[in-house]
Parts: structure tokens; C-alpha cells; sequence
């Protein structure tokens, strides 16, 4: 199988360490665990970018043009390059599944190997989760406030970069968005594809109404004029009177798209002039610079729009563009350990997520229990890989997004709210706040004591 | 050579107006230009990622396989995918070279190719400058308030996705970044790598003493000890107490890195304890969440830091994480076009920047006008593609990071303020602007009159 990416697509001191580690023999079993540690303005979070981690994970190496590149870095000994270029991930992964809904605190994945391979992996696993859940978390916003009405991915040119853009048309989707423009992640991950032309085609052509005919006769299974290049109502009028003959000679137009200006207001006129021209099943299309509060407001203002082109905001997640997450170093060959740095302390020792549910299936509250601890719940983290192989028993994509809907409709009323962040009860087991106080009372030097008032 | 991207990394419609423009025969020569629509809370931009846009260019082409997923999307036909698989980009391509500060509304970069090569690569292109240079952009920053100390690239974690990663470790570097912790990304552009210990390598180990000795025993060359895991001005007492023997064994113990908490009253007190205890010679090392406000905080305090870890934050842009920029079509077959779009209206015509200088050579003004024109200042934009051939004049990245280093030197002091955005003269031509009315008035239908007051 062809690696995902490369071995050396990692931070420096990754191989540093382990470069230490080898030469001290340290390769006994570490648990590292991947968690959000805030939640900034989001009420919840949604899991994702487990699929791509998994690939990553199952292909690991260092291929031999890249132990010859470090060799020649000078920094790293033969016996420890020869090491790396064996070096394959053969451990146990356990994570929540795609699409689920999780909350700061509660490890998302968590992997169990020798020390140097559970290490390695931690910059692209890291980089790799982060991405997707961020976007997946902002995208469920969106589908709440679109109220059933289209959504597709539009962000593509001003993602951070291809893989952001793949990724963003996957996570959006796996939330529950109804495509993407994006032609390669619509390939790549099976994901419907929409789109139809920008203002350079209109420009292009001598006239508006040669743009729109050239268009119709073209591609003409679905169609839809963007008609905010010059005068959009103007457009409306020519889209009104020009569409009759183009739908005789086989065109469907489906629909006007405006880009610019007052969405709302833009709508309910070219609304009118569609209905007055007898175009009632032609539908209104809006983008430009949206994210989950305009589409909400213009939900709530009742605009007659049927879907949405969702873009830069989303796929940069702009108003919370990261996520403060860590994949940390929880348990090493038995020995619980934890940080204790200020503001970024960590918990000890392999967990479990339990959630409870009310009578009605919805959430009430999760705990964060030790690994083999027992309770009513329902266990977030499952096996997903166990000796670096594959345990494929989630049904992919289309599962995950199916997961959420039914998450999404679990989900407690107030963290719904896209106008307000609500908090949601993540409780810490009290074993597990056993074993953190012994680990910190065990550690030396001791903990300072607090500051006099 | 092979592809930097796929052809399918784009949006649809890019295919469906192709599939149009193929109907109709509309192959003549479009000009496009890549600008900044407005620069929001920077006072200057830093142009970057013409060597990633020009790769992509130069190796254009949709291979077989791609041609048979588009043809199984079943809205193309034939003769237009047979087409599409001879197509290589045979275009002129002028820019403004990398490094160079610019502003919005001026043109960074104009395509002048055949109208569906030109359309085909909008989306990559703009995926490909719009990053680049917004992080150079807030790298610029960064080195301002950085006064000269040590500066590196953090950031891959939390990117969105690889290729954010890797291109942020360039876009920095040629910012003025001394390096990135980014292995791949140093590799690949030739840029110095750093880093040394993570938190979990100094809990995996039995004690901090056994972690610090182990990581200078098997690294000696470059030893920076991770001191905030558990308490910092302890570990800082033990690197004071451990390091002389550790250098006579060898090791280069060169800085204590600090990564949480008050960073500049940390800094201080470990500067303290590292005087007290002989070891003036080792430097601190910052990083936690940093970004050109904090780091100008901290050497405006006189903080006792030698250099700061840069990452999410800066990788993200997360105070503007995204540019507002677009790839706008300014003439068709000779044909100067614009569009009107609420807030979004466009300048006709293939343009050229003059830059003027003052008599120290600082900056001045700039003046947008039309290709042809001359006029005193400095012209910007610079022929770098020529029918499709890449014209290598520029030295590469060192080039630009020494280009950028200049003209940091010549910017207006106003515009070098981290604290407030300051405006830079830009000046539209008469010709532009007189041409601007030209094409406005000849749009049919007219433009609206102005409402009534």
C-alpha cells in the first residue's frame, strides 16, 4: 500500500527523542492520547479525520532515500538510522468514531505502542485530527442553522492548502453539508460534486444573455445563472424571460445564484421577478462570505433562498481558526504519568468515555473514567486498530454522517444555540481523580506549595 | 516532470465553463489578475508562493485516468474531454517576486493565456498565493517585533493539513524565520531545522535528571532542555546543577526552552537561577501560543529571551485567517471587462504597479496603471512565465527572504507598527480610471442611476 505521507512529515525533536530512546533502549509500551483541551466558542465538537489518521498510521516508514536525507543531516548515528528504517507502527489504536459529538477533556483517540512509534506519529496524528475536527465542529453549525436547505463546500481556493481543501470537502460533508465544488475531494471520497460558472464566464461573453445561452446549451442538466455580475435584477428579468425557451430546447434551470450584496433583500426581489416571469421552480442560491450566523439570520428572516455556497469561513473556520488539542503522553511501560505545566496540566493513565442517556435517547452527561473501569454508559472509544492492522468495522464516510444526524438530534436544546456557548457535564471519575492526585503527590520534585493569599 | 497538482484539484465549474467555452470556441486571450481586495488588520502584505504557482503551471496536464473519472461523471462529452487531455498551460505569466511588499488592490500576479487555461487553474492558483502570502504576511510581523532573536516555525501540528505545514515553514523562512521544526518542509526548501524534547519525553523517563543526561548523551550537538513539565524553576536548578558535568562529557547545552505560564517573569527567574549557578552561556527559549503581540510584549519588557517557537498561531493567521483575494478576469480577446458586484467591482485592463522611492530609497507610493504605461517608479510586476516556460530569474527563496529584508527597511515607519494599521498611498492612473468609466458606461444593460437622495 502507498505510504499516506511521509515518515518525515514530523517535528525534528520527534526523531531526536527517538534517536534517545534507542540508544537508552526505551521502547516499552507508551499510551498517548489525542484531546481538545477547550472548547473556545463552540458548545460541542464533532470527532473527525480518524479515517485519514488510520491510513497514515497503517502505512508508516521511512523509505531509504529518506534515511539517506537524515543521514546526511549529520545529526542522527547509523545505528539508530538503521533502527528507523525498519520501523513500522504495530500497535493498538482505540477512538471515537467519526461523526460522533465529544467535548473538551475527553480523549478522542488513543494509541498504545512502543514507546518510539507511539512518539514518531504525534505531529501528523495531531495534524491530521485537528484539521478535520475543526471543520467537521464548525459544519455541524452550519447544518443546524440551514434548516434542511442546501449546502455545499465552496472553500476550496482559500483553504490552507490542497490537503485542507480535500479534507475540509470531506469533514463538511461527513456534517452533514450536501456536496462540494470541489472536483478532486468529490472523486476522491465520493462525495457529490456541484457548480456551474463564476463571474469570468459571464464576463467573457459579449453579453449576459449570451453567457447564460452558451451555458444552457453547453451543460445544460443543471443549470444555474450566477446573475450578480452587473445588475441583478436586471439578470433576474433576463434569467425569467430567456429561461421558457431554454427549458424547450432540454436546458433545466434550476436555479439563479447571487454572490454580493444584501443576501436577504437581493433574494426577495429577484424572488419576485421569477415569480411575476412564471419561473417559480427556478430556486435562489446565495454565497459570498458566509458562515453558520448569516445563514441563521437569513433562516430566520425567512429569505427565499433554497441553498447556500458556504466557503473561506468555514473551510478556515475563521472565527476559532484552531483548536487548542495535544496528544500527550498518558502511561509508560505501567507507570502512570501527567504534566503538570501551568495552564496545560494533564491527566494520567489510559481512559475511557462513558455517556449516559436519558429515556428519550438524549445526551445527559459523559464521564471520564480509567480504561477498565465500568458503568452504564455507553463506551465512546472503540477498538480501531490492534498490531498496526485495521479493524474496519465502521462503514466509512457515509456511516459517520449518518452517526451525527442521529447525534445531532440527541444533542441537549441549549448546545444547539449557535448564538451562545452552553456547557454540557463532563464529569472525571473519581478513580481517575485518584490516580491523578497519587501521580502528582508522587512526583519529585514535589509541587510547590499555593502562594499565601 | 512530474505534476505538482492534480488538474482536478479545482472547482467544477471551472469544467463546466471549459465545456462551454470549448462549444462555443471561445479560446482567445483572457488576462487575469490575482490581488488583495483589503488588507484588514495589516498595514502591508509580502507577496509569496509564485514558486508553488508557477510548478503548478508548468506541469499542467490531466492525465488518462482523470479523463476517464471525469467522463464517468457523465455531464461532459467527448469531444471536450479529448480536448481537455491535450491541454497544457501555454501562457505569460507577470509577477511581482516573492518577497516583495505589496498592498490591496494591486495585481501580484496576471495570467495572460488562452480562456480555458487561464479559467482551469483560477482555484489552485488563488488555493496557492492567497496562503503563502498571508503567513508571510503575519511572519513579517513576527520578525519586526522579534528585534533580531531567533525565530522559528512551530506550527505543523496545528496547520490545516501537510501542505499547510510545509508551505508555512517556507513562507516564514522567507519572511526572516530562522528555521522550521518541520523536518519535510526543511528538506525540501533547504531551510535549517530545529527542535530538540517534547513534554512526554521527560515523562517518560524516570526523573527529569534521567531525561535531560539521556537526550545529552545520545544528542549532544544541540541540547535544549524542555524545563516546564512539572516545576520550572526546579528543572532550571537542575540543568544549572547537571550541565557543567554533561559539558565536560561533551554536550552542547545551548538553552532551557519554557512553554507555559507567564513567560517573561518565567523567563527571569530561570535567567536568575542559571547566572547564579555559572551558566550565563545558556539561552532561553520561548514558545506557547506566541505570535508578534506577545513576542513585541515581551522584548519591549526586556524579557531575558534569546528566541521564540512560533506555531499555531502564526500558521493559522488566527487573527485574519484568511486574505480577502480573488483571480479576477480583466480582458477577454482584447476586450477590457470588469464586473459590478456590490462590494466586490473590479478594475478593467492588464495593469502594471510603479512603485516610487524617496531620495533614502524608502517607500513612497505606489501607482496602479495600465500595462504600457510609463511613469518614473520602479514597475513591480515582471515577466516570469513566458508561453509556458518558466523564465528563472529570481534566485529562489533566498532571494526573496533577502528581497523582503530590503524592503522592510525602506517601508514607511508608520506601516512597521504592530499596534495599529497604517494606510500606504496607492494611486489608480487616470488612463485606468478613465478606462474603468469607459467599460462601466458601455455595459448593457446601463448601470442603475443613483437613488434618490
Amino acid at each position: 500500500m502507498e505510504r499516506a505521507a511521509s515518515a518525515l512529515l514530523t517535528d525534528l525533536y520527534q526523531l531526536t527523542m527517538l534517536q534517545s530512546y534507542h540508544r537508552s533502549g526505551m521502547d516499552a509500551q507508551a499510551v498517548f492520547e489525542f484531546f481538545v483541551r477547550s472548547q473556545g466558542p463552540r458548545s460541542f465538537l464533532v470527532a473527525a479525520g480518524l479515517a485519514q489518521a488510520l491510513d497514515y498510521l497503517g502505512t508508516l516508514a521511512v523509505d531509504p532515500v529518506e534515511v539517506e536525507q537524515l543521514r546526511a543531516l549529520g545529526r542522527f548515528d547509523p545505528g539508530f538510522l538503521a533502527a528507523l528504517a525498519g520501523l513500522r507502527f504495530t500497535g493498538d489504536v482505540d477512538a471515537v468514531p467519526e461523526g460522533t459529538i465529544v467535548f473538551a477533556g475527553e480523549p478522542l483517540l488513543r494509541v498504545r505502542a512502543p514507546l518510539p512509534q507511539a512518539q514518531l506519529v504525534e505531529s501528523r496524528l495531531v495534524n491530521l485530527l485537528h484539521y478535520q475536527t475543526m471543520v467537521a465542529s464548525k459544519a455541524a453549525r452550519c447544518v443546524l442553522a440551514a434548516r434542511g436547505k442546501r449546502l455545499v463546500d465552496f472553500g476550496m481556493r482559500r483553504s490552507h492548502g490542497a490537503e485542507a481543501a480535500l479534507l475540509a470537502a470531506r469533514a463538511t460533508w461527513l456534517a452533514g453539508f450536501d456536496g462540494t465544488a470541489t472536483l478532486q475531494a468529490g472523486l476522491r471520497f465520493g462525495i457529490p460534486v456541484f457548480g456551474t460558472m463564476a463571474h469570468s464566464f459571464v464576463q467573457a461573453h459579449a453579453s449576459e444573455q449570451q453567457a447564460f445561452e452558451a451555458y444552457a446549451g453547453a451543460c445544460p442538466e443543471h443549470v444555474t445563472f450566477l446573475i450578480d455580475t452587473y445588475d441583478t435584477e436586471a439578470a433576474a428579468r433576463l434569467v425569467a424571460q430567456i429561461s421558457p425557451g431554454l427549458e424547450r430546447a432540454g436546458a433545466h434551470v434550476e436555479a439563479v445564484r447571487i454572490d454580493s450584496g444584501d443576501l436577504g433583500e437581493s433574494a426577495r426581489r429577484v424572488r419576485a421577478i421569477l415569480d411575476e416571469g412564471g419561473c417559480r421552480h427556478i430556486g435562489i442560491f446565495a454565497s459570498g462570505n458566509l458562515e453558520e450566523a448569516q445563514v441563521d439570520a437569513l433562516e430566520r428572516a425567512g429569505a427565499p433562498i433554497q441553498g447556500y455556497g458556504v466557503g473561506t469561513r468555514m473551510n478556515t473556520s475563521a472565527d476559532a481558526p484552531y483548536l487548542d488539542c495535544a496528544y500527550k503522553l498518558v502511561d509508560y511501560a505501567g507507570r502512570p504519568t501527567l504534566k503538570l505545566s501551568s495552564g496545560k496540566a494533564t491527566w494520567p493513565g489510559a481512559k475511557q468515555v462513558f455517556r449516559r442517556h436519558g429515556p428519550r435517547g438524549e445526551m445527559l452527561s459523559d464521564l471520564v473514567a480509567l480504561e477498565g473501569e465500568q458503568d452504564s454508559g455507553l463506551p465512546l472509544l472503540q477498538p480501531v486498530m490492534r498490531a498496526g492492522r485495521r479493524i474496519d468495522a465502521h462503514g466509512g464516510l457515509p456511516a459517520a454522517r449518518a452517526l451525527l444526524r442521529t447525534q445531532l438530534d440527541a444533542l441537549p436544546a441549549p448546545l444547539r444555540r449557535l448564538d451562545e456557548v452552553a456547557a454540557y457535564p463532563v464529569i472525571v471519575s473519581e478513580a481517575l481523580d485518584a490516580l491523578a492526585r497519587q501521580v502528582r503527590a508522587s512526583l519529585n520534585p514535589a509541587p510547590r506549595q499555593p502562594a499565601h493569599g
